[in-house]
């Protein structure tokens, strides 16, 4: 671990620098694929699949049955504890939902907002190594709360052609009926195009490896919308003398176990906690399943000494942390003053594992510094906003001037056209001559 | 105008197409001008707008005199028009204020969801034929209403190096005092990159031509959020008999004059509507100044009958139309029904130009049937939703559980640790060992 004391404002910038990724080589793959799934559809599906998963299906949609046996094979406690996950995720997630919005700027003129749902999703769940059933929980909740019509679900099958149970019931459970079983770029593309097998949507949501996120990027070209840019996990710790060194080292590596390149830094006023954690780290990574990935993570990640807490609130605005756990006294001025963070975990007992599974918040973030300028996931990611109005004839008569005045001082006169050849028929009204065809609203 | 009679909804995805526009000449040029850009900063800036507006300037700022200068020089009547649709806009998107959202979703898991403005955003105001200062309103009064802390705006320079007076008199309205003479490619790249007169930043919003639009998608691959992909303005009329055809003609007409590639759609149920429509385009033609502008884009648009509400809405949702207004008697159908469309006009009153200048409504909306995935800007664009949570010692008791079974499932040992040794810890301390380190919250 990198210990730095005390780095002048001017280093800020490149200490936050995330390691960059090229790709440039990947794109030239993605689009390669893409034109291939565009043209053949469903058997340039299956021969990538064959080609990167190793697995040879002629079956790409999961059937009834494989759900059944799937939910049959998960073990109870496990289906407990999704339960109560979906459960919290739900409750969070339907707290969002906002009203119509309706106001009448000026007398006759009413002006209203309304989100409605996107018809078509797609959401993408990585297979390999973890098979991350809580992204299912994560996507498939508020997509199902905001009222998403059709919902696609894609994941890769493994070796032996089958996806994992607990991807299968946690997708049951949230009423998710297409599911199928594809990966990697071939399925973006998929989704970007539609084949006979997978429906083309409007949005594609989802984690992946590097693959999946270029084709992500690229989906973007074809008119398809995105969650967010990805890029690998990260976690900012800020601790004082306040803070348990144990929890804070267990924190640091359940971010770690992500990958090698997950990004892991811990800022503190305190000296001392600074070297308690560093040795924490040490006794805990002994004993993980996944040491080798983390800790190589570890090798990479920055333990940061800042003497104030305003330049340590200073320092997380810059870096823009994806998770941000606050374990100090002076926890409300972090809460004030964070500008750019994915999700806060607040105390010595709200571990980042909470919002990773089960507290109810999102999981799906912004990293990479997106913090700044992107959302996480959260309902109205599955929304869009639209605006109505309504104006009757009072209304437009008062307001009908101040667009005619700005629409000719703009130089469009046919926009003050279609507001003067209303006053105008209003006025001819006045005198006795109605048009028929002129409804009052 | 093409009449389209009953058209068969397999041919609805061509009649639904926009004009295709290809990019890729373009990105190379905005590569090359973006390097530029980043690598000489301001001398680039300079040097480019020497080429492309042929004006040599060597002060990009603004001056406060130039402001006072402008100000004096807007007509009365067009400051209030300005100072009244800015009041109706700030009313509506003011209205759009959401508050904490906050729920404790198990006893002691509190999590909340609060909306943070993002810090730093570039507001590009095209210059050109149209002085759309409007647009000033529409991305100025909600990034101040959200509270974002630096705003600049860039807008080109006239062949006098001088800003559009009612320009600079909105954005000196709406408080922004960071305006910049620059525009097209340099300005985006400029934004994206920084320079000394131009402040990086971390969104882009705002209309541009071909140019500025491609500049703003390369943009994004640099780290910088757009408000939504761009193209040529639309509009959709849906009206039946109740219809005014000289109001639908003129609404049309208002469309037509934004450029020769503007869409232009009726939808009638009445084929007597769309022959008196087509008669009174004609004549309304003749009579404007952007004449034959609107003449190309009304060689293209399409008048298309569909013999039921339910086929011409179904055509509409297909459609995805930028702005739609709805002058029909059965308007509430329409407006219950609309699932993709940027913004609503109900009624014969409500003509696309109030929500262009003043009903409150905002005008930056998406095209090219992105209006199926994205949102109109609102005020959320301006700000981003970030996540909370804080679990006390009794909370981390009931979720504690539910989190372990779940990452020990998806293979995440550390993830489970986080867990496990604060469970531990409180057990112990129950014991009696209460650690001094671990404040209770």
């Amino acid at each position: 671990m990198n210990k730095i004391i005390n780095p002048d404002a001017s280093e800020w910038t490149t200490i936050s620098q995330r390691p960059t990724q090229s790709f440039v080589s990947i794109e030239d793959t993605v689009m390669k694929i893409f034109k291939e799934v565009r043209q053949k559809g469903d058997a340039a599906i299956i021969k990538y699949t064959s080609f990167f998963d190793g697995i040879s299906i002629n079956e790409l949609k999961v059937s009834e049955t494989e759900i059944l046996e799937a939910i049959a094979k998960v073990p109870q406690d496990l289906k407990t504890a999704i339960q109560t996950a979906k459960s919290n995720i739900e409750a969070f997630h339907r707290a969002q939902k906002n009203g119509k919005v309706e106001i009448e700027t000026m007398e006759g003129v009413l002006c209203w907002q309304e989100k409605r749902p996107i018809q078509k999703i797609g959401l993408y769940i990585p297979g390999g190594s973890a098979p991350l059933f809580s992204t299912v929980l994560m996507l498939a909740v508020p997509a199902k709360i905001a009222g998403c019509k059709e919902i696609v679900l894609c994941t890769p099958p493994d070796k032996n052609g089958k996806i994992n149970p607990a991807i299968l019931f946690a997708a049951f459970l949230c009423g998710i009926t297409q599911i199928r079983k594809v990966g990697g770029i071939q399925a973006i593309g998929g989704m970007t195009f539609g084949t006979k097998s997978i429906p083309k949507v409007y949005k594609i949501f989802g984690p992946g490896n590097q693959f999946v996120t270029v084709a992500k990027q690229v989906a973007t070209k074809f008119g398809v919308a995105i969650d967010m840019p990805a890029g690998p996990s990260e976690l900012l710790v800020v601790a004082d003398d306040t803070a348990n060194a144990q929890f804070v080292a267990s924190d640091l590596l359940s971010q770690a176990e992500h990958g090698t390149d997950s990004q892991v830094v811990l800022v503190s006023t305190s000296v001392k906690l600074i070297a308690e954690v560093a040795k924490e780290v040490e006794k805990q990574l002994e004993q993980l399943p996944r040491k080798e990935i983390a800790a190589k993570a570890i090798q990479n990640s920055k333990l940061i000494y800042l003497n104030s807490d305003e330049l340590a609130l200073d320092f997380i605005n810059q870096y823009a942390p994806e998770h941000f756990i606050i374990a100090a006294e002076n926890e409300q001025f972090y809460i004030d003053g964070i500008e750019n963070a994915g999700s806060v975990f607040v105390g010595n007992y709200t571990p980042e594992s909470a919002g990773d599974y089960a507290s109810g918040t999102n999981h799906t973030l912004p990293t990479n510094s997106y913090a700044k300028n992107y959302s996480g996931v959260n309902l109205d990611s599955f929304l869009k906003s639209m605006t109505f109005q309504k104006i009757t004839e009072k209304g437009i008569q008062n307001i009908g001037k101040t667009i005619e005045v700005m629409a000719e001082a703009e130089g469009l006169q046919a926009h003050k056209n279609a507001v003067t050849l209303r006053l105008n028929n209003l006025k001819k009204n006045k005198n006795g001559i109605r048009e028929i065809s002129t409804k009052q609203y």
